[in-house]
């Protein structure tokens, strides 16, 4: 006879509440969020990840946890708003083998990145579902108002950046699925980022009054590009040898060229992607480094629409356009 | 060839965001909450349902989305909080018969309920999942800081009252399960409530400053009882007598009593469960008609722990105090 509703909150999520005094414990109908900032605004974004289709059904329950958290905020340093606290709702299988093991397990996971992060449960809803594992996270952050990243702020001689490096979330996921097959490369890093994104919390908000647009790469660095074209106005031209590659994918790539179209477009790097005006160039590096993240400069904004690959000779890369992931 | 991700968002999607200049129009990776006002909160709350576990697989896609939308607004009323959007996390199966006419249904049902309850939609994911519908929403309201309502504060002496009636949801649900086979009764308005709650919005409010403890009955009314009584550290002693029911509810029940049972513990009610000191009763009832919403007081808080309810006679009536719906 397993624990009731009640006893797996009070026993795995009400102890993760600790910390925010409006979630009352988790024993109330809904939390309170402590008043912002005087001149800050609250940011709210949700991503939600199925088991199977955002996630390996036999990934270790503390690393989906983690995930689900980490995407969420990314999505906050996207926006440039650091990090409060986010909600939960979760629909497990009745029949998944060992579910307060999981429990357990995946609450233990959302109680180091708690640690981490500087964050905490708000309020949740645990459901069971003759589905997958099934869960959204709705997370919660504070910008200085007006002063939120948007999409739609670059402009033409605007620098593109990007931080990190690229591709090796997508290749990790072609490891884990088998389809990978290079024995020369060390792939260990790789399925590391696939399973574990690094969002970028320090760097985000110290671009705010730096970048004039930027996003989180989730979906492939052409597609999302795309997004802030789109939103912007504007037109990108990114320099494919100036993407910021990893040894691991470097090595993948250099045995076989086609992974190169995978890395540029195969989604999950949870990087920043943000366009600044060539004046912040010294801030930016300053900014950089007081997060601790790499950032590179891929290419430009210019007058126009749409992406631009271009290789080494200035020839156009073909073909990427439609890349990234869709989750349809 | 259907719509793809970011279509479907443009389509559906958007629209209902319009109205919340903080949705960015769902173009952005987060949204934005506006201030609340000086003295007040932001409150959250989330709640899930899937498919064949929170409602029937072959419900109306409106139906399903106000049903969610509803349950989330009745939470914030249970807090005293005025609702202000929400944020939706939607996973549909990839084989889903004609997609984008469930999806132009169900965005039907939010936009209504949008409209009825004045609040907009701020952000949103949309993912596919090889599982059943199961959506997440998360909804935001705001209060007077320091004053929500909460599940803590009842004191012996104070007299317990309900909105509404209770029993009809559960009831509802038999019928549509084919477990009702009364002949007596005319059933529809059993399955409307079940389909469409009607959270109290007008009401929860209206109760800051005169209910010592509330919350919304979705679990049963007993079992919904015993939460009060925990967290505030009292006994609830309930007329059994007294407990509203609707015309429908009790012809049920006089063709077959077993069906109180399932009426005092069924769930899915949504009626606000709330104590009040007696020298509120003048205002409670003041509050119940300017909201246009029935009150009924069905006992009161004694010293103690627990939930007693008790017949005409006196007699407790045995059997309930494990009864409600268990969501695992």
């Amino acid at each position: 006879m397993g624990l009731g509703e009640f006893e797996r909150i009070d026993r795995f999520f009400a102890p993760l509440s600790q910390g925010a005094a409006g979630a009352f414990g988790l024993t109330d109908d809904a939390a309170l969020l402590p008043p912002a900032a005087e001149g800050s605004a609250w940011v709210v974004t949700v991503d939600a990840l199925v088991s199977g289709v955002h996630f390996l059904p036999d990934d270790p329950p503390d690393l989906v946890a983690r995930k689900a958290l980490r995407v969420n905020l990314s999505d906050l340093a996207a926006m440039g708003a650091a990090a409060y606290g986010y909600t939960l709702a979760l629909a497990l299988p009745r029949d998944l083998p060992n579910i307060e093991g999981w429990l357990e397990r995946f609450a233990g996971g959302l109680r180091v990145d708690q640690q981490q992060y500087g964050i905490h449960l708000l309020g949740g809803d645990s459901v069971s579902t003759p589905g997958p594992v099934t869960l959204s996270i709705t997370a919660f952050g504070t910008v200085a108002r007006g002063r939120e990243l948007r999409r739609s702020g670059a402009s033409a001689g605007d620098d593109l950046w990007v931080s990190g490096t690229i591709g090796d979330a997508a290749l990790g996921l072609k490891v884990l699925q088998g389809d990978l097959s290079t024995t020369s490369a060390d792939t260990g890093p790789l399925v590391d980022r696939y399973r574990l994104p690094q969002p970028r919390v320090g760097l985000g908000p110290r671009l705010v009054g730096l970048a004039s647009a930027a996003l989180d790469v989730s979906d492939g660095l052409i597609q999302d590009a795309g997004h802030i074209a789109d939103r912007s106005g504007v037109a990108l031209r990114i320099e494919a040898a100036a993407v910021p590659l990893s040894a691991a994918t470097r090595r993948c790539i250099d045995s076989s060229d086609a992974l190169r179209h995978d890395a540029l477009t195969g989604g999950d790097d949870y990087e920043l992607l943000f366009a600044a005006p060539p004046s912040s160039r010294g801030a930016v590096g300053e900014a950089a480094a007081a997060a601790g993240v790499q950032v590179t400069r891929i290419g430009r904004v210019e007058e126009g629409r749409g992406v631009r690959v271009v290789a080494e000779d200035g020839r156009t890369l073909e073909g990427l356009e439609r890349g990234g992931w869709n989750h349809f």
